[in-house]
């Protein structure tokens, strides 16, 4: 495990001290600020472009949760990161003493930000050491994975959140209010819709192509947040999942990941949800629900932020404001706050994670058999 | 049959003498302009909405083609058609004396605008009489109907058309063109959808809600210009289809035909195509193609006028105006007139709509069964 970070970082090739920051990352001029003295305390787990560049920044806006160490596996970057955001030097780790975190008061929480494959793993090792943990998705490659970190987490009776951000995202959920309320009358057909291009890379250049840590590639990354959008917009579990997946030839980016998967959900309203997600295609990133009555387009449906949303029913178009999608990072760390503090029930818990995961294997396995997959109310395969 | 249209035309309720047309009809105020030498005339068989509204006022932009006869099983509204677009009285028929439309040298081709379970039992009376046929979408309900047209084609060693009007039609000969030329780069998802919301009615009162004179209902009946687009814009045919159909329980609109059908084509390139067409949801006529390179959308897609196309490339998005939609009616009545008289190829012979509905009893097959249906290149089933 360890070895396939350390070549990853390699691969990558690690910046030198002076040397500006990989993945144009710029670093806070100052520490962070004092939050309330119940704040929790965050462990950063692998120090990649989405923690440096998304999460890391906006704990700032976070009320009740703050950078408390760091974990990486190169020294340098380490270093930097922590005197940014005033880590102090005792709460700075490598992977071999990850362990000696158990004994750090001012860790309460980890937040898992590596590579897909390695995400079951060291939110085993957090549990272990009594830790809670925010998982970024997907929660893990498989559902078996995905049931042995909620077992762990029961062991440990820690919390375990998957960090869903769409959850805590102002257009997302006006979006599930609106649904919810009936705004397109009875739903009828859902589309999503992830994709981007790839740029020239290899399974040893670049985690997302790499099959160990990123299992069947575009559908677990990206296209989650269309699998995501089309539950929570229908509101329903689909009964069953067709599936296609696509991988060409002689090019090295999908040596080991598939370019382009298609699925297609019915639920048991009969509406039918339409997902694609590609590695290959010119870059979208939109979710559509369309009833009886009208439609809900959301487009850019799940960015950082500059989500945009308009709902059409017959000759109206009303465009939604919700407010600041960058709101979605800070939210969710407070959320898992207030589960930890208070006790608040988590929105996005790891049986969400394992639901999803569920859903992903059927759709391979759809694609594999070329069979229509019949699933029960959890997600477990029925035929 | 007969009485098939006879229930209909009562269901519908015919206009009485003196009253205004139904579907809205504005009658010509003078009969047809005079034509070349070598006008094809036609034999317009079924007075409803589409030949009144749409195909017979087109007729007026046609080079090569003229409306010569009339039949229809209303004396009424035979009479005020006629009178209005000047066909004289021994080119009147109704459907008992059809056959007589043999004897007479002013027709050269049969227009079949009748319910879809109509167009084979007609194709073939018209071949029987002698005439060419330009027959609407869908050919026929079933494979086997459109063999036996098309048996009947050769028998009678004349043309058999199928009036698929998009091959015809400004914006969709563009976006063919530009496919062509790879604007999209390889492509990778066709998405299309052609829905809209049925009034209140049932299969006695509308044939397009009729099982008999429908086949499923909206596939047949608009989701096939979706299907026609996605090969079109493809350039193939699937190696595979999955699909999945629904029908709402105890709503008289859907109690012979399904009211949503979405579908899911695989190509050998590894393109996939996403199709959905539904009575029951709210409307939209869209046919989209992302590639690696880009995105071509169209919306309105394939309507009679008013369509629209826009490529979109990195941050370029280039909006494209081919031309007058109205054209593509007149247009493929020179185009049948151009074969009859010249010989030219026919673009969309009954092949392809043999072609069609092969891929529609796929799409039905793949509803039913739950399983993938595997295709040869001629769209016959592989498994």
């Amino acid at each position: 495990m360890l070895s396939s970070r350390a070549a990853l970082g390699q691969a990558r090739g690690t910046a030198a001290v002076g040397q500006p920051m990989p993945y144009g990352v710029k670093l806070p001029d100052n520490p962070q600020r004092a939050k309330r003295p119940d704040s929790v305390g965050f462990a950063i787990v692998g120090l990649g472009g989405y923690a440096l560049n998304q999460m890391m920044p906006r704990f700032e806006q976070a009320e009740r949760a703050h950078v408390a160490a760091l974990v990486s596996g190169n020294p340098d970057k380490l270093q930097r990161v922590a005197d940014a955001y005033g880590v102090p030097p005792q709460s700075r780790y490598s992977y071999e003493v990850f362990a000696d975190i158990a004994s750090n008061r001012g860790i309460d929480a980890v937040y898992i930000a590596l590579p897909s494959g390695l995400h079951a793993e060291w939110t085993e090792r957090a549990f272990a050491a009594g830790k809670h943990v925010l998982c970024e998705k997907p929660m893990a490659l498989s559902s078996a994975e995905c049931e042995r970190m909620i077992a762990a987490a029961r062991r440990a009776d820690r919390k375990l959140m998957i960090a869903y951000r769409c959850h805590f995202e102002p257009y997302n959920l006006q979006a599930m209010d609106l649904m919810g309320q009936g705004a397109v009358g009875q739903l009828r057909l859902i589309r999503t819709e992830q994709s981007y291009r790839m740029g020239p890379t290899s399974p040893m250049e670049n985690w997302r192509a790499n099959r160990a840590l990123a299992g069947g590639g575009p559908l677990e990354d990206y296209g989650i947040y269309g699998l995501q959008a089309a539950l929570y917009l229908s509101g329903e579990m689909p009964e069953s999942i067709s599936a296609t997946a696509f991988r060409p030839s002689n090019d090295p980016r999908f040596a080991e990941i598939f370019a382009h998967v298609s699925s297609q959900l019915r639920f048991p309203s009969g509406a039918v949800a339409q997902l694609v997600t590609s590695y290959d295609s010119a870059g979208i990133n939109a979710a559509e629900a369309r009833g009886t009555e009208g439609a809900l387009m959301m487009q850019p449906a799940t960015a950082y932020s500059g989500n945009e949303m308009v709902l059409e029913a017959g000759r109206d178009r009303r465009k939604f404001a919700p407010g600041d999608s960058t709101v979605q990072f800070a939210r969710q760390l407070d959320h898992l706050a207030d589960a930890i503090r208070d006790g608040a029930q988590i929105r996005t818990p790891g049986e969400m994670g394992l639901r999803d995961l569920r859903l992903i294997e059927a759709i391979y396995g759809s694609a594999e058999t070329g069979r229509t997959i019949l699933l029960n109310p959890d997600g477990t395969r029925r035929s």
